[in-house]
């Protein structure tokens, strides 16, 4: 970009730059472990993007790498960082969660068209956004919950699913349902819907607004790319790290607990 | 079984015998998670045989259960209790290596007659032999290790893999992979092989015997389930838990990266 230094490589930028302290790292899961090792080696604090990697043990390694050399890991999970997330939160606390469904279904030609790794093996597919769901999801209810059954569907020309349901359950035996699908045309669904004792708890638009029985309580401007950099921020400066790898655990869960149905051919 | 007593559910043998102390969990990982929490709830340790669950967010959550409850749960790997991991683990720790392979090949006809929840999604196919290389693997290597490619095979009749192909790496780039396959008749193979600078060492048969360059160096016979229950002793007496997740970490991190093949139906 014109007026920003371009370096091609990250080593190059490092020992042009030796005042940098940090950096983030937002290219596909697949590459972002040998960047993030060297920002590490390097001393550097590193802010990963969701998802963290392309496996759980690599981002395990590297939060082991942080703490060896005393900077900072952030795995960030923008969506968390949605205007009424803290919101669903606080009410879900307070009641008695009966079931909740989780509706995540967008139109893959509008928003990744040509990305190709999104397809390929490790690029997690229709879970790329559906992790965004999971991070939400991981962050509002006040227990942990486990993948009991899934079903993910692979168009027979790509390595990675393009639509996905998932049973979860938690201790409790919480009702919990997520459905990933990346053929909708149309309106487009980021919808969390609870039933539960204080009624029926919408959080709608991504994480954007909350309503109850049909009721909004809480929209807020978007800020989310703010608000993670500022807690990035927050974390370099009290010397801590944040990695949590749930969402992405859940995603590894679904793929070696999930039964397989190869579904036709998807093209750009 | 003739003079020894037996009981419906967990719960019947928990209201029955007060005086049991601990439970050990070797049904199919899918249904061990519930008669975990019973345990503890009851303030029970808990021994799980290998795999610990169907998930790894449900072993996850059975640890956080036991560290409220002040109990000890024992995730349990028993191939690393074969007589010559330990001597491995010590030659590795002394050299560089340069390479490892990792053959895990047998025969599920002789192994698993007849077992049809190993076929089934959540039942790991041949994850459930591979799993325990996998554990004597991050035993012996001197860093963790990730995976970066698989690809798994499963017959078209089948929700669950029966051979597949992984190769890992570490921090500092080595060369390892893994190949496990359940339609191996004839000799059966149950070895690492690692190229390093003090030779060839070979640990074969399961982790029984270590040879370096050809030379026999450990073979004591097997005492792997004694020694199991030793430590699960061990860790109760101290109050400790030992929950190490990473053997069924890689084997969700090659079913979340790996491509997949399907190949002709398997009939047992």
């Amino acid at each position: 970009m014109e007026g920003i230094d371009n370096f091609g490589t990250i080593e190059e930028m490092l020992a042009a730059v030796p005042s940098i302290e940090a950096v983030s790292l937002c290219m596909p899961p697949q590459y972002r472990y040998v960047a993030a090792t060297k920002a590490l080696a390097a001393g550097k604090h590193v802010f990963l993007e969701k998802p963290p990697g392309a496996t759980l043990s690599e981002v395990e390694d590297l939060a082991a790498q942080a703490a060896s050399a005393g900077v900072t890991l952030f795995a960030s999970w923008h969506s968390r960082y949605a205007p009424a997330v803290e919101a669903a939160r606080e009410f879900l606390a307070g009641t008695r969660i009966r079931s909740m469904r989780v509706y995540w279904k967008e139109d893959v030609r509008h928003w990744h068209p040509n990305q190709a790794w999104i397809w390929q093996a490790g690029g997690l597919g229709v879970f790329d956004p559906g992790i965004n769901a999971l991070s939400i999801v991981t962050r509002i209810l006040p227990r942990p919950v486990f993948a009991t059954a899934a079903m993910l569907e692979f168009p027979e020309n790509h390595e990675a699913p393009i639509a996905a349901s998932i049973r979860f359950t938690d201790a409790e035996g919480l009702d919990l349902e997520a459905e990933f699908d990346w053929r909708q045309t149309g309106p487009q669904s980021w919808d969390i819907v609870a039933q539960t004792d204080a009624g029926e708890m919408r959080l709608s638009e991504g994480g954007a607004k909350l309503a109850v029985d049909g009721q909004l309580l809480h929209a807020e401007p978007e800020q989310e790319y703010p608000q993670l950099y500022r807690r990035f921020g927050e974390l370099v400066r009290s010397g801590q790290s944040d990695v949590d790898l749930a969402p992405l655990r859940h995603v590894a869960d679904a793929f070696m607990l999930g039964r397989r149905k190869v579904v036709e051919a998807f093209h750009d």
